[in-house]
């Protein structure tokens, strides 16, 4: 069966390949009929360079062009928007609708939208005048950006698609997308849909690229490359840990987002309070999508007492009636397994679930683990190891002082959450653990769970390490996301007429600038 | 001889020592008398444990109460400012007037300053708000910072006086400052006038920490420790490339100021016009302060030409004539020879010095090498070798195009500057040049030298790799400078009597806000 090429330097053409593979049906489990092409270092090469030229010619770009492109690249995706949901339900088991047609379609092409207003506006510069020194600054474009995605949002993070790339784009960047390889297909519909889009507003051809899969070692010498300006990856940890290595080790900039436990604290009066209301809350956040998000709560932290007993039944009695979700692949099921195993192994109970589940396709029972507050101390590390979909780990501590060392051992996370009673009483505890808390996410929540990710100019989609590579950082929320994709660019006695248009004394448009101290 | 203390939890103490070490006076080449100790891992951990309590009580603090320890801080500084500059020109044999005394010492307390008013007035925290989702960001404190600084500044960029000090603690974070080994004297004096200044305005006792020295694997121990937020690092690209793997291995923020070579580019008609003039100029710049500036320029690059033969001769003749500096230590010249060595092994022609010098103390002959622009492009790496000092290295390409190859193979650099003739006959040459070199550097200048560093709100002090670890950050400059020891922190649905007062509904400060989309 003949492959599916490459597109790379405007053009789709056969990859220089070193193997092939497939993506499969996580509903039928049976693998589906295109092949695919795992590139060489030739297919990267020929790619860097024709990125490298991409952003030279993108560098003479107004923003307003670059909106153009991302406006008219929104609109090529509405016009295929039943080819790709079509194609995201085989390749990944995502529901139809509500989920990909209804959600991720539309966050994903506001975005872009968001992303092209940000360019047009440029807003996210940040010009800075010192008309004294005649010195200005401004971040701008950093070059060419690797983007990997990750395989649970096949649209809003997908690699020729999402955050990643609707932010390195705006901030005139090429993107050379590598496809998640459990849905090469739907990826490569936004190849075309951005092929399209790059012609009808006269982009460089090259401005995004597309390859599905390289071997280890071409991909660390792929973000390592003296050409790149720096990559976006969304994935599991070890995978971008080994991408981590090569990118630091060559200075280039490496976004990541690897994996969080997502701590929930339910604190005792409120749970005292509707302990069943909560439980019911938290069995709905955990299993929606079949746990298959970033921010899913897999971690749950209480204090001993009878209303947390409470809450932990009627959490398991919820996972072990509620329906069982398809997993995104074999490989996501066997990850699940293999945690749980660890887990239990290091003597987490099972409340309910860790056996095979009933469900359509790949699958594991809903799974809810428990463990106190001195057997995740004695063993901390182990008890954060992530269980990545329909599964839950609770925490019983014997006092609020444990919950603070629990809270206190735990590694960087996307999110963490607080519940506490309206009426004060959860106060003292709320004040003692918070900032201990505030400390290990990148979104503190009060009495909400942390599953759904606003696309909000104040949102953090990040954290400290391992949840990213680098804590001052966001991957949702726009303008901040294009930041990663900059440099800071500082110009110094620069004659005007050589100055970025946004640095000029007769400068016209809109954007808000510091000049001088002040905000004009 | 009794060693010198260490200063660890407000405590003058005994250090745990694995050694000691003595700095020395360069001008005579004598060690001093004092003896300072090599720090086990045992003072850092007392340093780290004592750092962590001290980030609890700073988190309470307003941004006016660590304004006014800064304040106080500079005060203590001027109060002592005979001691530290007698310490300082003892140490470096840095003139002490007019640079210790009259230029680095008032620019020192003059960033204090500036950090406190940043630190007051809280905008560099960029509060924004969502109201319509309830979601609120700003940067936050991120954690004990370790500071390690450079010998070339004893005071400016000093581990507990400088700008990376300044930065991390208006940010609100303690510091843990690692003494360059060859200021240990001076770097006493500054933890005294810290402390004093703590005491005074009741700031945590560890707010401020001095160690010397450390083994390396206790340096790397130290920057990827879990207690630790991030690290400032100023020195030799080859100890900062050892801790920065430590700390990327940990995912903890490192921001290192590494190396840089500052290409300076005289176009064709400028040097027609002014060869002679541009020759004293360019020859001042480089051998101020004996070349010893993070901005030194240490590579020219010309275009053939009678005028350009021109140059080199006068800035041959002027080196040659010019006094010799001291250098800062005995490694310091051992390292210019080696560079030397390097550079003329792999073809540069001497035009003039790589000799020992006629100074006093350690000392190197002002040395001008040249080189072709094809020997360059035969070997772009080697011919990049900083030599740190009074030395620069002239490329001579024979076209706008060889150097426009020239300066595509550049790495990353702090500076690059185009000096072109004011009457547009270098334009097009410019205009070909500028944007390659736009993309290797963190500040562009034209027509003028890159020595001076001006503490500005838009000096970008940092640029793409090896020049810094990460081109989105500035070590000069305030506000933006604090961004490097912050983390984003969002609050979603957080009440608002637990929000930082700048995030919340009834704030009444002065800082400006995004409030759903306008800056107020």
């Amino acid at each position: 069966m003949s492959k599916q090429p490459v597109f790379i330097a405007g053009e789709w053409r056969e990859s220089d390949a070193t193997g092939t593979f497939q993506s499969g049906n996580p509903a039928t489990k049976e693998p589906l009929p295109e092949v695919y092409p795992v590139s060489s270092w030739a297919d990267c090469d020929a790619a860097l360079d024709a990125a490298t030229t991409a952003f030279e010619e993108m560098r003479s770009l107004s923003g307003s062009q670059i909106a153009e492109f991302l406006e008219t690249f929104a609109n090529e995706i509405e016009s295929r928007a039943d080819e790709l949901v079509k194609w995201a339900n085989l390749e990944t088991a995502l529901p139809v609708s509500p989920r990909l047609a209804d959600v991720e379609l539309p966050r994903t092409t506001g975005q872009l939208r968001q992303a092209a207003a940000a360019a047009r506006s440029s807003n996210w510069t940040q010009p800075v005048i010192d008309s004294a020194n005649n010195i200005r600054s401004c971040y701008g474009a950093l070059g060419p950006v690797c983007v990997f995605g990750p395989n649970n949002f096949p649209f809003a993070f997908g690699s020729a698609s999402g955050g990643d790339f609707a932010a390195a784009i705006a901030a005139g960047n090429p993107v050379i997308a590598k496809a998640n390889s459990s849905h090469p297909g739907t990826t490569k519909v936004f190849a075309e849909c951005a092929s399209a889009a790059a012609e009808k507003t006269g982009m460089p051809s090259a401005i995004v690229q597309l390859i599905y899969r390289t071997s280890h070692d071409v991909g660390e010498r792929l973000v390592s490359d003296p050409r790149i300006g720096a990559t976006g990856y969304t994935g599991s940890r070890g995978a971008g840990l080994t991408l981590k290595k090569a990118a630091d080790a060559a200075g280039k900039p490496i976004y990541l987002e690897l994996s969080s436990v997502n701590p929930v604290v339910f604190l005792p009066a409120i749970l005292e309070e509707k302990a069943e209301e909560l439980a019911t809350e938290f069995a709905g956040s955990c299993l929606m999508g079949t746990g298959q998000f970033c921010t899913n709560p897999g971690m749950v932290v209480l204090i001993e007492s009878s209303a947390a007993e409470t809450f932990v039944t009627s959490v398991a009695k919820q996972f072990s009636e509620a329906g069982v979700g398809t997993l995104l692949s074999g490989a996501v099921e066997k990850s699940l397994h293999q945690s749980h195993a660890i887990l239990t192994e290091a003597g987490a109970e099972v409340c309910t679930g860790t056996g095979a589940g009933n469900g359509v396709g790949y699958c594991a029972a809903n799974t809810l683990l428990r463990i106190s507050g001195s057997q995740f101390l004695t063993n901390p590390e182990v008890m954060q190891t992530e269980a990545f979909g329909n599964s839950s780990l609770i925490v019983v501590t014997e006092s609020v002082t444990e919950a603070a060392a629990v809270l206190a051992r735990l590694e960087g996370n996307l999110t963490g959450c607080l519940y506490s009673a309206a009426d004060g009483k959860d106060d003292e505890a709320y004040h003692a653990l918070a900032p201990i808390l505030r400390q290990k996410v990148g979104r503190l929540l009060n009495d909400k769970m942390p599953t759904g990710v606003a696309v909000s100019p104040a949102m953090n989609h990040g954290g400290p390490y391992p949840a990213t590579g680098h804590p001052g950082f966001t991957a949702v929320g726009i303008p901040g996301s294009l930041l990663r994709f900059a440099m800071l660019q500082s110009y110094d006695n620069v004659r005007q007429d050589r100055l970025p248009e946004i640095l000029r004394d007769d400068y016209s448009g809109q954007a808000q600038r510091l000049i001088d101290g002040v905000w004009t």
